[in-house]
């Protein structure tokens, strides 16, 4: 029986074992020391507070002190901490984590140090000790995945991306039933680029929300759909540009991992809520403060942290600002140094004709 | 002052006479024979009974008997009838239409004759006259657009396509105001393959709705988002494979006219709710005349119509029925020979490994 853990017991990491304990694996789910409230609910009634989904019986919950123990004789490590916790993974693995036990990420993100844009598959890479960071396999999961509908068995399509075809169709073998529907993809940058991007992206339609509380449901009824798709339409676009930048595929964008995974992003959760909040005019910082305290906003953690790299990448002219309007302008609505408004006219710049 | 004439007085057609409207033109709103009840209620009472918005005054509304008298002078011809309508409205211009008025389509489409798929501006071409089909210039606008909105006056993004970039230009020009934001393309056939494409996948996406209704939202409220999600994925897909068939632009799948009007259309009307009930399991011509008989199904129509041809190319080999089975599927379930499953495991042919 394969036995695989689970690093982080937020709702994707959590909902991720349900897939596994329905193949009938030894799943061992380990809390972060952001998890203890999870571990220690799913221990008693096993039901997770924040999925509100039944965890298996062949689902071990353990908390971070028994990773080490986890880990014993596992044949995968599924990582589904949030993008804030990959370097604390990095180092709290280096130790304990066997060599020759493939990583497959959750976690969705890119990282900056000022000088270039990282993928997170680099980042824990590179977090590891030498002797690990060419031997260890990392792959990592794309496409659109709402945790709440995984959990509760429904359809659901996504992408394994990875260098390795070999190790990628062996972790489709070991995943796929009838509702977890899994492609490969070896374009490792581009998925990754994509499925990172898509937050931000999602987090600029969801301002629509706010707009449209402020304005209201017009007269005939109409609400504000053209504007989000609009929005849509110019996240897809800056999305291409980056992914070419990175060196990804534009294939990503226009399947899963870009299109299909902002669309499922924009239909609400944490990015969209946020963004409702933006587009009535509050400040970030204040309205996670009140009322999103113990909550990531992936997509404003992301242009918070890629913002300041960016801006390098623009001065050194490797990255054209005029190609990515929309991203420019949510990292200054999140940092709060604009209000909540898109420059529609320098949308689509090198496409359409305006 | 410029003067235009609208052609069909449906609801795109009338909502497209505001913007017009506020830019102090001579709008002339003719309705079809369709559309009596339309031009007869807004000549009482200056409200469209289906848009359910006020007709501004320098709207004048005609019925088609006026069609020749509102040409008269006129700058510009809007095409606002229904894809059902374009052979008609050719027919029906043919002797009136003045040689140097240029054309802009509203109509969305794709039409087979069991050779080939043409796009709408053809078949308007090639049912004129033969001293107009090399003269006539036909332009065509696409992008996510729900009529209710721009009648609204909400912001709306467009792009209008056509093979001169003068015209575009002029027609940009004539357009723009702080509402409707306006960009061109030259890819004129596709974004017109798009903006048709649309309609088939929203019905498609639609789908979820109904099975929703069947299963029932989960235990702990999930819905199913990441079905749609795949669907809508799929669906671009799909659409860059056929772009790519009909000499058409990548560009546009990810960018205003597919993935921008594809989303807007699959957050509901008309191909949405069908999709709802052929999703509940409803054979199509029953829903469509017990629920909506008098309601155009574009993407239900699309099929129907390029169905035929496109068998003949998948026999001819031009086109590979392995990378259009969400296509195929919309088709054989609008016929009513299949029920309302599709085919996941063909799906992303030629991108993923499956």
């Amino acid at each position: 029986m394969k036995k695989i853990v689970i690093l982080g017991a937020g709702v994707m990491g959590s909902a991720f074992s349900i897939p596994l304990s329905d193949r009938g694996y030894d799943v061992r789910l380990v809390g972060t020391h952001l998890d203890v409230d999870i571990i220690e609910e799913i221990h008693q009634n096993r039901v997770h507070p924040k999925l509100h989904s039944r965890i298996p019986d062949n689902v071990t919950p353990y908390t971070v002190s028994g990773l080490e123990e986890a880990l014993m004789g596992v044949d995968l490590l599924v990582l589904g901490v949030n993008s804030l916790g990959v370097n604390w993974a990095a180092e709290i693995l280096s130790p304990i984590l066997p060599l020759n036990v493939p990583v497959l990420m959750l976690t969705k993100g890119l990282m900056g140090d000022r000088k270039k844009i990282s993928i997170l598959p680099d980042v824990l890479r590179n977090g590891l000790p030498a002797d690990y960071r060419d031997q260890v396999q990392i792959s990592a999961v794309g496409g659109p995945c709402i945790a709440g509908e995984l959990a509760s068995r429904r359809h659901t399509c996504v992408v394994f991306t990875g260098q390795d075809q070999t190790l990628l169709d062996q972790l489709c073998d070991l995943m796929r039933n009838p509702y977890y529907h899994v492609w490969t993809s070896t374009d490792l940058v581009g998925v990754e680029t994509c499925v990172a991007l898509k937050n931000v992206y999602a987090l600029a339609v969801g301002l629509v929300h706010g707009w449209l509380e402020k304005e209201g449901t017009a007269d005939n009824g109409a609400v504000m759909h053209n504007l989000a798709a609009a929005i849509f339409a110019q996240g897809l676009w800056e999305t291409a540009y980056l992914v070419d930048y990175m060196g990804g595929q534009l294939q990503s964008v226009y399947t899963l991992p870009s299109s299909g995974d902002l669309y499922v992003t924009s239909q609400g959760g944490r990015n969209s809520k946020m963004g409702r909040f933006l587009g009535m005019g509050m400040n970030y910082q204040e309205a996670k403060t009140r009322y999103m305290p113990d909550e990531t906003i992936e997509g404003a953690e992301l242009v918070l942290d890629i913002g300041p790299t960016m801006e390098v990448l623009f001065e050194r002219g490797e990255l054209d600002w005029a190609r990515l309007p929309l991203l420019r302008a949510m990292a200054s609505i999140v940092s709060g140094q604009e209000p909540a408004e898109l420059p529609w006219d320098d949308f689509f710049k090198g496409n359409f004709q305006n």
